[in-house]
């Protein structure tokens, strides 16, 4: 399925003008944390940004030199002779503004107070996020991207670049997402926030100074997180009933591997990654509606870009429903739009694995979307 | 749609003889409260027993008589004329054991130290559940049940009669329930445990002593259930994106109406029930089995009882497939089997909710029975 981009390396731009966010907050300045595979070409018209999810960053493809294992995280989809191939397009990750991978978030420093901003970095949006981006293209010297591409949150993104720079997107992919959320999505998303915002090691998000971290409450958001990215018949097939020790012990430690498997994630992920960040991603896709509780038909109507939507039939985060609900108002507004729904029994999860029906419908596409650009 | 059965009052009953769990633990004596509905018929042929699910009780009917809105939690379908009719029946509620309302749990006198039970409370389960209410039984002279009905985690409880005391119940009534936990349905009650077990306030169970309750982790257990008992398409529609103040505050207050109603369903609950009472509820669920992970066709070979299987078809903590899995087994061991699948909306909660096709189906069938036993 093609090769790895190889030894890769993160790059930093720090951006000095001050980004207004939706919210009506300023940060004064920033940094983005960004890695780049293949080449830019002459015209600079063959450049793909891919938009990370909820726990994604930058580093998307090939190993950093110190670490032989440190494959990106959708390392499957990008590299050489890959669906979204390195020999052909200049693909572009980078780590969202709020986020904890190196761009500018609550654990950096606030240049104000001299401590990490905690609370006082500002709720973060959809919108707020492609203005970022836009500003990163700028600094490469993008004009206008080949295709937008991001799964879940990401998906969001690359919508949303279709609506606020129309002209500066030629396609877009958006994957295992919805063009707002549910009450049932927000609800979880509310219950993994409050788990973060009462754990009382979180000090009202300024827990850097009091040298703890909300492990407790981190950990049960992504235990419940995870619960939601898996199909429940992915799960039966995985886990079922399986006993860890084969046998009852009628206490509350571990008895079925499906618990073994969940605080496992939940215990990781807490140890890796922000609280305040988590609850920076939640917040902004329950944000997110083009719409803005209207119709999405008139809100749709400003996108200039062609669309690939693609769902997988046992993903019930962001159901086909979902997807389905972002495709109509795209005909409605004449873009070519093209649709496809992955039989995939893996959840919402599907979206960072690999499979063949999946990655031949990215493959064909941007086949097409490269011969749209010079070489 | 009839009457209520008025004004009711809790009894109590005292069980002197130990009672051996099936984790091992032996409880030496234990209380169990109770109400009943209607009268026992001279043969002692009319008795119904209602089995509570998760955070019922024995509450069922009627009111108190210092609290006129102290409705019974199934107060619509249990009264004279109504679908288990008080008039025929002789209806029997009761509050299980490790209960919080009143019947002997963990935050009850320990006799043996003299302090509450805690963490000392054995995990119960659904077997022993049975076995204490068969104890009731004799208590009160009822050799057979007309029927043993239950949903949810009752549905299990009155499933459970029928294995381990075939020719005590004629009648067994299963809504909206399951023969066992799906790997998905025991990850969300794990979630739920881990919420209230790693609550500072938890003290190991012990939180008695402390003069504190693990509210925090309560409360989030109570809104993660509460998402799983409505359908996405119910909470869509009540409360959709709607906002509590008309407009994005950037911060992590309710925004949303479905998060106000979360996390005021999850306040109230945590101020009356008890955290330990959750957790021993949480592992009968996951516990039961009938089948002991094998072929529940063998495991239900022993049941002689006929059967009334209910499901909704918005439930997804319990979906119709699951009732099919009870319908199934029974039906190859020559039970006879009505099987019901109701449309409506509201997801798991449904079975506590008036539906004329639902309460049809139940007055139908209990209209049979009732011709059986005598007036």
């Amino acid at each position: 399925m093609g090769n790895s981009v190889g030894i890769v390396r993160a790059e930093r731009a720090s951006f000095e003008e001050p980004l207004a966010f939706r919210s009506g907050a300023v940060l004064p300045r920033y940094d983005l944390v960004y890695e780049t595979y293949g080449k830019l070409n002459s015209d600079r018209s063959n450049a793909i940004l891919i938009c990370h999810a909820l726990s994604g960053h930058h580093h998307v493809a090939g190993v950093y030199a110190d670490a032989p294992k440190s494959q990106g995280w959708w390392d499957n989809m990008v590299g050489p002779g890959k669906p979204i191939d390195t020999d052909r397009f200049f693909v572009i990750g980078m780590n969202n503004l709020g986020g904890c991978h190196g761009s500018t978030g609550p654990s950096s420093i606030d240049p104000e107070t001299g401590r990490p901003y905690g609370s006082r970095f500002p709720v973060i949006t959809v919108e707020d996020w492609v203005e970022s981006q836009a500003r990163l293209a700028d600094h490469l010297g993008i004009t206008r991207f080949a295709a937008v591409i991001g799964g879940s949150l990401g998906g969001m993104q690359a919508l949303q670049w279709s609506l606020a720079y129309p002209d500066r997107v030629r396609h877009v992919l958006a994957i295992a997402s919805a063009p707002r959320l549910t009450a049932q999505n927000i609800a979880f998303n509310d219950v993994a926030r409050n788990a973060i915002l009462t754990d009382p090691d979180f000090h009202g998000g300024d827990y850097y100074q009091h040298n703890v971290v909300p492990t407790r409450g981190l950990r049960l958001a992504r235990m419940l997180g995870h619960i939601t990215y898996l199909s429940d018949d992915a799960m039966a097939d995985k886990f079922g009933r399986e006993l860890k020790s084969g046998q009852y012990n009628y206490g509350y430690e571990v008895e079925f591997q499906i618990e073994s498997y969940l605080r496992y994630q939940g215990d990781k992920f807490a140890g890796l990654f922000d609280a305040n960040t988590y609850l920076l991603m939640t917040k902004a896709l329950d944000y997110f509606d083009p719409a803005n509780g209207g119709d999405l038909n008139s809100a749709f109507a400003k996108a200039r870009a062609d669309f690939l939507v693609i769902s997988f039939t046992t993903d019930w985060r962001f159901s086909p429903q979902r997807s389905r609900e972002i495709v109509r108002p795209l005909l409605h507004n004449g873009r070519r739009v093209s649709y496809a729904e992955i039989a995939s029994a893996h959840g919402h999860d599907s979206f960072l694995m690999e499979h063949p029906h999946y990655f031949d419908v990215v493959r064909a596409y941007l086949d097409n979307v490269g011969r749209e650009v010079s070489a």
